[in-house]
């Protein structure tokens, strides 16, 4: 007997007939004897309705200024939620299980005053703990919680993941299973081997740690938002990733079976660490380079404070030292989206910067290996440079973490790096 | 100046061009200078939308009961007043007024625990009271409140109406205006001189009393929910019908203005009272006649009781006086399309109850003749008897209460009889 909880996206009820099917699923895990509280999503296409119309409405309304008040924003947009989690209530009692929804001010789930993209500050499960000790279900609209301004507040867009994670670290779940579209978090993406059947050779991982999938999910593996990862890591909330789309009566939910999905936790209840444990990459990157910049101090600020106003999201950054101590090469990326924006920024701010010329190029992508285990393993990253030139692969860029190397490279070449990284690893399936 | 609660159904909010036209109508009251809170109801079709996902879901669950719990019910409908609220505070920021949502349970409005069709228990208006006061225009999603339980609680279908007078009565305002798809209440039904413009002789009033207008309401006359007019009664809310269709700009809204609509209001502050204030009438109704009664003490309840229990509606009851006090006949109406299960559960309760025979005829009309000036005037209910006999119209049965006299007769003289009687009373437009 475990404590769950149970997160399911827009497109798991997106109607009727899949909210039933959501029912399905916990009416399994009830029956298995576990605790079970259910986080839900508004219906898929719902949550946009409400936002196009949050937008629109200044515009019908004769204002040009296009803004809105969040907190008005918050309320209109979390009635999605609320629908859901009623409808699912409902399908469960219907079922013959126990159970009711929880609204975020019900609970409550307090956030801080950032309506639109409020974090969570407090949760107090006691209340949903001792109906779950009763055998009733909690069903709880996600992505919204409430404000210190007695108004609802929701978290941001994926916020349901968010609100999963808190929940379970609110209601001291034994784990929090995310219900979605794949049925687990992978070694990479297995499309990069073509759509033909059994072609792919990434394999599903059993287990990942909380810093690798915050490595993977901010890399481009988009199967959680990152926040939610940030939160479990934090409260230690044993992540679950498994698919929507499995048969609710063939799947065994009692203790000690082991469902398809990968588990994210703490790298204590890994026992086997590989030093590798996924390649990861993130395309449409552009390399901007600032060459012969003066090499004095504040010369990063003056760099990056104008990009930053111009809201450029800026990602790898390398700066070499300098030869003479007198002028360096400046070489960073941002989105391909951003190139034209922040190549103008940079040029606008030429003479305060101080640098000779920018050069830039939009077709990049950026591969990152993986893995917690490189801490304790040298050699990791030569072994990435020597495989890439063996396939005559040009390396831009490099930058390291503790647990991760990535290196930006032509977008052409990026399958081929990708699948041969992935080999020369072992990641391979057999 | 004067604080003032305004109130939008769900046509007129059905879209953001209309919940556009909403705002002007808002604005161009605080523009004038008075304190304003306005209740909206879900855009139109959106409550049924939902309503239609709370009766299926059971369905689709696979459960054959098909009952639901009116609290997750509450949840999911009051969604729809949730996102019009918001909507219509943004369209009203946008155009420079300042404006916030409400919802049931930030005022708080509360109900009691009968949720799908709760009763206002108590309502705190300081809160709106004091912003108000700072120009700030309270937008209030009608139909809900929050129930002792701390769950969303509905008023039940048409909640928004009496959510309006509620929240007139909570703020202590001056009037509650029921914008609706009428410009008032008239004498009669307009429509039945037909369709050719001008040839109405029905007059809209100026002015009715709480009880005629509960009268005319509840006789057939749908311009508010009966509940409403009941509550503005007990609270004394002038409660001001008028019409959604005007041209925000083309009204006068400074003090001592005089737009078109209906007043109502105690009978105090009406100076010049008329005897007769209009005429209503209620179709579809069926009479059913039970011969030779034995006229015994509890024989009513024998009757009524089955019917109560089949959950027949009955209306008009009319009991003679037996001749020789042993057996009697007993008349009554109820909707034509309850009439063929109230004649099978009479015929079931026939041996229990002890009569000869059950007549019915199903095509009768309900003519009211309503004013709280018959009071105090004598000889009004001889006019009507008068002016139907004169036309040839037969009278099935009569009842009376102090501010009324209500008629039976064929629906084929329906019109007829209406206008006569509009006519005797000299309510006939110049």
């Amino acid at each position: 007997m475990a404590r769950l909880v149970m997160k399911f996206g827009g497109t798991s009820v997106a109607d009727l007939e899949r909210i039933h099917n959501v029912a399905r699923h916990v009416k399994r895990e009830h029956d298995a004897g576990h605790e079970v509280a259910v986080v839900v999503s508004a219906m898929s296409g719902k949550t946009n309705e409400l936002v196009n119309w949050v937008n629109e409405m200044p515009k019908v309304a004769g204002s040009n200024a296009q803004i809105y008040d969040a907190r008005e924003y918050d309320a209109i947009v979390a009635s999605g939620e609320q629908v859901t989690s009623g409808l699912l209530a409902i399908a469960l009692q219907s079922m013959g299980v126990d159970a009711r929804s929880w609204l975020g001010w019900q609970i409550p789930l307090k956030t801080n005053a950032v309506h639109g993209a409020a974090r969570i500050e407090d949760i107090d499960g006691s209340d949903i703990i001792e109906r779950m000790g009763r055998g009733q279900v909690a069903v709880v609209a996600g992505f919204q919680g409430i404000g210190p301004d007695n108004r609802i507040a929701t978290l941001g867009r994926g916020g349901s993941d968010t609100s999963a994670v808190a929940i379970a670290a609110g209601v001291k779940a034994d784990r929090c299973d995310i219900y979605t579209d794949v049925d687990g978090v992978y070694t990479t993406d297995p499309r990069l081997w073509g759509k033909t059947a059994g072609a792919s050779k990434a394999q599903r991982l059993d287990k990942i740690t909380f810093e690798e999938m915050l490595e993977m999910a901010s890399l481009g593996a988009k199967v959680l938002q990152v926040r939610s990862v940030e939160l479990a890591m934090v409260h230690g909330v044993r992540t679950f990733v498994r698919s929507s789309f499995d048969d609710p009566d063939s799947i065994d939910s009692s203790d000690g079976a082991n469902p398809p999905g990968t588990l994210i936790c703490d790298e204590d209840e890994i026992v086997e660490q590989q030093t590798v444990t996924g390649i990861a990459y993130a395309k449409d990157e552009a390399q901007i380079s600032l060459r012969r910049v003066s090499d004095k101090p504040g010369i990063a600020a003056a760099v990056f404070g104008p990009l930053a106003d111009a809201h450029v999201n800026v990602d790898m950054i390398v700066q070499n030292v300098s030869e003479d101590g007198s002028v360096t090469d400046m070489t960073f990326t941002v989105p391909s989206s951003d190139l034209e924006k922040a190549v103008s920024t940079l040029e606008a701010s030429k003479e305060s910067i101080g640098y000779e010329v920018v050069q830039s190029d939009p077709g990049m992508v950026k591969v990152s290996v993986v893995g917690i285990g490189m801490r304790s393993h040298a050699g990791v990253a030569s072994t990435a440079f020597k495989a890439l030139a063996e396939k005559g692969i040009n390396i831009r860029a490099i930058t390291t973490s503790e647990i991760k190397i990535s290196i930006l490279i032509d977008q052409d070449y990026a399958e081929l790096a990708v699948r041969t990284l992935h080999s020369v690893y072992g990641l391979d399936k057999e």
